[in-house]
């Protein structure tokens, strides 16, 4: 009787392959192929391709609401931007991915999940990252980690096994992309004194090639999720699908970043993220109009580290569960509307309003001269910098005096 | 015998008026005037009308380079922006004023500094603060603060006093400026929904008036701050100054920040920082080349609290003493060029080297197919996630993955 | 028609004599008096002073249940200790106390509220912040903050007013205590070179004259919580108590601290917190065994954030909420069981179990030299170093070496 | 021609055995042993015996002033303690013996470093991250990891190469001991239910032995590091292993730890370390009394960053190096005398006394009722709480109350 394993399925050649070598591993292949926004995916026919390749069982399923509401959505609340630049695209499929796997699995008692990172990426960590966590006992096939192939023994296997050999080269770059963005490495990016050439990008227009005009765009706000763009409500993935769109065309949302991955070194990434640029920058705004200071000055600690944790794969942890805890309670004030203008590569704050506003008209008269106590502010003064008074009163006024004119 | 006091002297209504009114409170008067960039200041002019007004004395310092070398190089070698956005312009000349003041009080045995600041800014904590700490003794006055006077009422004052009264309307915003930018506050700004008019700006272009042709800047950094514009050596407070003008013509470096101040209120400020966007962008990407990774994710998090003390009016204290210690450690392999294109209100880092890259191309071979050891990646893997792993094995597998399904 | 005002009265001097003071200054006097857990305190005795002394109406509540519930919970499940050291005692009865207060006025449609703390202190500021937290329309007195008066004139005045004068010398400690614990200030304490005499302590014994004998506890924690001493069920505030009793006999909670106040000055305080001592040892304990690594290392930055929040006065912040929502979700696996031993002055946790452990006799096998994969170790250090690996290679590997050698 | 190989030698079986295994791969063994402050080690016996094992040369060396001055010391001044309580005994010898065996592998011409660590703990991390630091092209040898052997197979590869093989059974424990302090794991602790058991202790004796009465320790401090005990100076090594007698006599400085290895497994560790114990307790309490108060609350987050740091093995790193030049800054005030109680298991700060102090009894007026402004106090407040006000004012007053009334 032969076990079963369940292979995240991509339709492409080295996925393809995988299967044919799992079963001679004796495995029965069941093959899963989700969309979680890559433009233009086909799932049905990979379905059909999957079968046609050897498994017993292939699942096609679309998965952007579920993506946008679970995975993209604490981003969003999150401002979360690993290394200060990258709004975590892959990393966030990934869990998704696992978690229907491991469902896959417990259906059709599977004892294995195969999956298709190679051993020099973040995403193999990912996914066996997150399989561990949502199964410790499943275990995990790695076949392009394992195969030690050339191309040409890869082909010629793939040959052998009537695998649709892809005519033409492979592409110069390897590509990621969902509908919270696209990742792009390797081929001439790898020196980074080169800049990155047009063929780079796919969701932006080149800022020189945008409109000569701006485009505004009201973003409403709901507990820190966007609901609206121009006043039309939306569910979150479509509303995503919309602005890569309107953003891509002003030339919105690329980034540059050298970047540090978990496994230990450097790698030189192109980001196109042009709804999430449209999406943050607005939502950040909207943060600073409506949190209280300490707040405001806190949570950056708190997106840090869940950012460090989602980007190494810890997706499925209790310090992430805790982090995104704090998160939620911190967005129940993050309501209103905010312009975002978009001109020729950049996407600017330029106005906001809020119920929740901490800058309200209303508050006015609170802050103004009449009512701002002026003697309050010199006794804050006073008290506010009594420990550094202190300090220089003990330790030597001149000191720091001297010091600062070396 | 009457007493002396050093005034902070900027030449307008406010601080020219301070100078009868501090001889009424039995002061000897001793002006100081410091040129830390603003554009067409003539401190000579400031420091003879402080003379016709009143004082015993007149100092007039071009502080410009001290200020370049002394209080911005922190904010570059830091990445220091408060709240994400700002780049402490204002905050930064006040300890340097105050600095000069406290130097000129002891050499003249003055007993008093004066300052012009209202009650209701951060320029108060700043400047008080900051005499705290270098001398606890010093007694303090704020005259602005304690006039209680109407406009017309400090007109009145002026005129019988021989104080010159500037002709016409006063501005609607209350600016503030030096060399590293420029603030904008007040008037119309003061609703959040309202953008920014084209006359809140004076050091920056609107993107839409910028060039259609896209400018390439190269910057050259040592020990993290830069040195060199297109190779071309220049001294901290003239490329900052070169860079203002390069950028601004391209409309880079406007911000527009709903602000927390020290003294609890939201203020809404336009900020113009032409020359700091070039250089602080082009600062992080260097560093993004050239740091090492637990330094990369720790340094945000003593960047923040620097910003937040120098924000705060803190600079003279033995935390950020202690914080720019941290900082300038981590500087020595901040060495190397970038390459910022500057196009329609964009400073992209495009292109970067170093002769500390952690990127290097002498290190591909290190980091190929060949030498990255795949069964490495697997042992790292299984450890990196078996503190979670364990979790679930202990906590039910099946908890999270319900719990996601939610 | 007078306006009603709600008085925080302790029954002491100094609030007594406020109330004719607020009945001068046109009020009309609601006392409220709240038992939180002074040891003896007769808060019926207190609440009829009240009336004597001109109270219109007086209030008597006993808040030992809610305080733990409510104040002393959060301290326990996020190991809140101030600089370190300090359990917060006095920082969480404040915000209780105005709660109280704010309802109690809003029954009686009072205007304002009135507290007897000093201006040196930070209960001024945990009052006043909280009363404008709970409501901001409310307006504040502060009797004991404006008397500007001396002991000889307080008791003229109270002499003249009928508020009876207590006979003997005033205390020399200023003391506040409540049943998670009791602080001590002033007096000989002033001079930190001066060690604590044997009067300044109430809760505890000398260490020298505990018991010879050692004794264990066990105490049982659900959910971050202690639920059972030596496997006896009790509400929290009993089993506070309780701990204080068993602990306080063997010496154990004597803190002796230097300490920042938020007014800004330095103190000196004698802190007794024996039952704060055996819960939150064990409790650390605890979630050393059921914490997974990386929430064990995030969480005490949370914690100190908290820590900081509470002590300064904000506990009723958004942040706060972020923050405990934070450590709520942490505290669902810290069940289990604690022997703490209790033993001349010290309480240290000998042995825990929990079923929620990470380190489970059934993970033996898991863990042990045949499961632990010796491969994955040696992978797990390639990649983990590798960052400073390379930045030895690119950076001088002699340059290391060389500069420790200095 | 052989390759030569510089081995960690402890002189007991398992790198005894080492010895003629990696003559058996080829190499020339070079044995180095150390001595960092182990009680009664032999270090010229175990030079001898390496080479009568078959070391072609063998190095004994002295390091206890290197480590105590290099080593130790950041830890002191750092207050650094893993997870709060380990105050990293051998994570802090690790990177000296590394440092000492490259110095003599490029002395010698050697190409590789031999450790004797097992594959389930953290020192094979500590061991092979300060190799790759130090020189990152030197190979590395790990025997004991790789053996793959029995005891019965090590013990009679041992006798086929004349290694002596000790007589009785092995110790339950595993042990490792420098200066610093002891760290004892395995056997029965492995079950952390069980209460340690008086064989597990060396350095110190159990409480209920220790002398009935107190003994006042009097530690003085320059720059951050004890330098003398009850006013005899002394280097720091001495000064360790003197207050390593005094204060394990007391029973002071025995920790029971469940903790986090960095390989992703919790241990159940004993350890003493009564000096450190002492040493710390003063440092941190004096810290207390001459830190500014913002520098007090930053510190710790850079305490734990670079405990983890050296924990995890990455002494060796730009980070480390950034974080020690923070607190080697902030230990410029830390001069003084701490004295110390011994009673019983306990090391407690009874009294302190510094020039740096910032609760100074020249300050007595500063911060007296006269001279401490009880206005300040009052606008202080309302500026400090002005955030939450706000916050309270738009979002609900009653919110708050009723969410706390639940």
């Amino acid at each position: 009787m032969t076990k079963k394993i369940v292979l995240a399925y991509s339709g492409g050649l080295d996925t393809s392959v995988a299967i044919p070598w799992l079963i001679d591993k004796g495995y029965e292949v069941i093959a899963v192929t989700l969309n979680v926004g890559e433009v233009d995916k086909d799932i049905e026919f990979i379905k059909e391709k999957a079968l046609k390749v050897g498994a017993i069982e292939s699942y096609a399923i679309d998965g952007m609401a579920e993506f946008a509401d679970d995975y993209v959505a604490p981003v969003i609340k999150g401002n979360l931007l690993y290394e200060g630049e990258y709004p975590l695209v892959s990393a966030l499929s990934r869990p998704l991915i696992i978690k229907k796997l491991v469902d896959i699995a417990h259906e059709n008692d599977a004892v294995a999940i195969a999956h298709g990172s190679t051993g020099k990426g973040n995403d193999q960590v990912r996914f066996e990252a997150a399989i561990h966590a949502l199964d410790p006992d499943m275990a995990i096939e790695a076949p392009i980690r394992d195969f030690h192939w050339s191309r040409e023994e890869e082909i010629e296997y793939a040959k052998e096994h009537n695998v649709p050999v892809p005519i033409g080269l492979k592409s110069p770059y390897s590509i990621d992309q969902n509908l919270w963005g696209r990742a792009n490495e390797a081929g001439i990016l790898e020196n980074p004194w080169n800049q990155a050439p047009a063929d780079a990008y796919e969701l932006t227009v080149a800022p020189e090639e945008a409109p000569d005009e701006a485009e505004f765009v009201d973003l409403t706000f709901e507990k820190g999720l966007p609901v609206a763009v121009n006043g039309e409500k939306l569910p979150l993935w479509k509303l995503i699908l919309k602005l890569n769109d309107m953003a891509g065309k002003h030339g919105v949302g690329r980034i540059d970043h050298i970047e540090n991955r978990l496994v230990g070194i450097k790698s030189r990434e192109i980001y196109e993220a042009p709804g999430a640029a449209v999406i943050m920058t607005a939502h950040k705004d909207l943060e600073d109009l409506t949190f209280e200071r300490d707040l405001a000055h806190f949570k950056p600690i708190v997106e840090q580290q869940l950012t460090n944790m989602i980007y190494n794969g810890l997706w499925f942890s209790p310090l992430c569960d805790a982090l995104n805890a704090f998160i939620d309670k911190s967005q129940e004030v993050v309501n209103g509307v905010v312009k975002v203008k978009l001109y020729k590569g950049t996407a600017v704050a330029v106005a906001r309003q809020s119920k929740n506003s901490l800058y309200d008209e209303s508050l006015a008269t609170y802050t103004s001269a009449d009512s701002f106590d002026q003697e309050a502010a010199a006794g804050f003064i006073k008290l506010w910098s009594l420990p550094t008074t202190v300090y220089s009163q003990v330790n030597g006024k001149t000191a720091k005096s001297t010091e600062q004119s070396k």
